[in-house]
């Protein structure tokens, strides 16, 4: 197959790779798009950095950063040919999606970012029939692929245990933070507060349904607060607290994974705020724990989504509640992969890119 | 009255204060016991810090760090008389206990922090007649006393949203530690593990329910998970979501206040550990957004408690669902607080020492 090949932080076209071939209860499929992701970017061009900190949470990675990798894990595809042991459920020409896992000798790997499994980034995937979802209403083999990054986006919702007393605050919108955005609106909660310096970013979070954006440049998203009806500080809230009034609370997602937006927030954010870290920031913070205790501060750290999660994001898409289609920004043919890799580097230029090997 | 006075980080016994006067829906009383608190020392010694930490956060503070306080905030006292526009509900004579706020010209002072309202190291307090709490059941005074410090425990077992499948851990058994693990037990979770450095203190953790205590100078806390069945790994985690096991997990409450234990959780914390720091550490520390992403952690910073906690404490005390006397390693008169003081900057000699006005 043709594939799109990362190997020591550079991408190169593979004209002849083999082929993966279906183990038990996996299915040979076809690619037909494949988003690219910022963590695409990063394992690119922080390959050790990657493994070595997923050694330090104790994960076990059977990826070697010397080696070749076909990235890409945000897919739809099309079944092709059913490995030993499946159940034959979906027939050739289905087309699917899935969470990108899948079961090798040494345990779960994802497909996407390991040796065995080749991502989205090649014309053809092996995948867990048991998590193939069926891609429904006819929806485009594009938008279907963004089902992955959008579920990031209601995972981080979910854990934010948000109730109509919560007023979100989205910083940064890119990706990650449009999926959080689209979560948000489909689930009702708002007013929904989004900021970036792009302003095609913040266009598009308007068309995914913020219900204000800010430009940081301009106005601090911290001095927004007082307009929702939230207490920004200590002193404002005994005084909402004395009045009997049950206050608005401030939720904040972080979503630009930029150094030092953590460390500013403990220090800019209204007391009670609960902070959804989604975006992934890679240096060491310092943090305040005295400030964050007379905050009452809470932190939650957002990884990936459940199955559950992945499965209900693309019937939003599919039904209209999540309108994935604004957040599409240019569509690419593997060849163009590099370049597009590149450009997403000098962020604010795109939100997602789609690659359509075919 | 007789009073120990706070001023620039030093103790002196005042035989002559003016008594506080009762205003409107305030009742004047006596200090029958009252707790020296962490914070105590921590006002004593860094005034300046704590005022400047308390507007960063935006609180409005009445106090003036050059000034005189009387401290003291875990109090039980005897109605003396009431103030002008009350109930008189309690007649004098009747023991109460109450949350420490009491209503100033400027908005609501901390009572035992502020300069109008005198706190328990001193013979009257003047307390908000709507915010007394009986005490039931014939409950000691230096007991019923420890209701404030034990509410701290309730409240940051409520905000751990504990269930079947968390494993707690109590790092650190100073009051505050002891708090928790009693707050854990009165509500029946566990196992629970604690640890201390002060043999001292993991006698009394035991007395007041900790299941299994571990002296981190001989074995680190951090790996007691798989004697519990907690996932210690990404792996291990990933091995038990194969297996379809819905694991346990931990959550670590952090009771030390030391410099430097909240990054090390971060690093030898289990994934999806939640965390709840309820101990002060002044310091910045520096900790990894990125290793608490692949861990999936989440954070809870707590302060004080609702009234409804403060209440249900009282109550858990009084019918022996909490055992406070075990917490109780000394009790003083008001001459000796300096005393007091200076032997609580060593920690694990005591746990709570009350002091006895009268």
């Amino acid at each position: 197959m043709k594939a799109v090949v990362a190997r020591r932080g550079r991408l190169f076209i593979d004209d002849h790779r083999t082929d993966p071939v279906p183990g038990v209860g996996q299915v040979l499929v076809r690619t037909l798009a494949c988003g690219i992701c910022g963590s695409d970017l990063h394992a690119l061009h922080h390959m050790h950095t990657m493994i070595e900190l997923n050694a330090r949470a104790g994960g076990k990675t059977t990826v070697d950063p010397e080696g070749e990798i076909v990235l890409g894990h945000e897919f739809c595809a099309e079944v092709l040919e059913h490995g030993p042991g499946t159940e034959s459920r979906l027939k050739p020409g289905t087309r699917v999606v899935s969470v990108p896992y899948a079961a090798g000798p040494q345990g779960m790997e994802l497909v996407g970012f390991s040796h065995r499994f080749p991502g989205g980034f090649g014309e053809r995937m092996v995948l867990t029939e048991a998590m193939l979802l069926e891609v429904p209403n006819g929806l485009s083999s594009a938008l279907a692929a963004m089902t992955e990054p959008f579920a990031v986006g209601a995972h981080a919702v979910s854990l934010a245990r948000m109730d109509e007393h919560r007023v979100p605050l989205v910083m940064g919108c890119g990706p990650v933070g449009l999926a959080v955005i689209a979560a948000l609106k489909s689930r009702g909660y708002g007013p929904i507060i989004a900021c970036d310096f792009s302003p095609e970013r913040r266009r598009i979070a308007e068309e995914l349904g913020a219900d204000v954006v800010l430009n940081p440049a301009q106005s601090s998203p911290f001095e927004c607060w007082t307009s929702f009806d939230v207490p920004a500080t200590l002193a404002e809230q005994s005084v909402a607290a004395q009045l009997g009034r049950k206050s608005k609370r401030p939720t904040i997602f972080e979503c630009t994974g930029a150094p030092g937006v953590l460390s500013q927030m403990f220090k800019m954010a209204p007391p009670l705020t609960r902070i959804v870290v989604v975006g992934t920031c890679q240096t060491p913070e310092s943090l305040e724990p005295g400030l964050a205790i007379t905050k009452q501060l809470s932190l939650e750290f957002a990884l990936a989504y459940s199955s559950d999660e992945f499965a209900s994001v693309l019937a939003d898409i599919a039904q209209g509640r999540i309108n994935a289609a604004a957040a599409l920004t240019s569509t690419v043919g593997l060849n163009e992969i590099p370049q597009a890799f590149e450009s997403l580097r000098s962020p604010g230029a795109h939100a997602k890119i789609i690659v359509e090997p075919a």
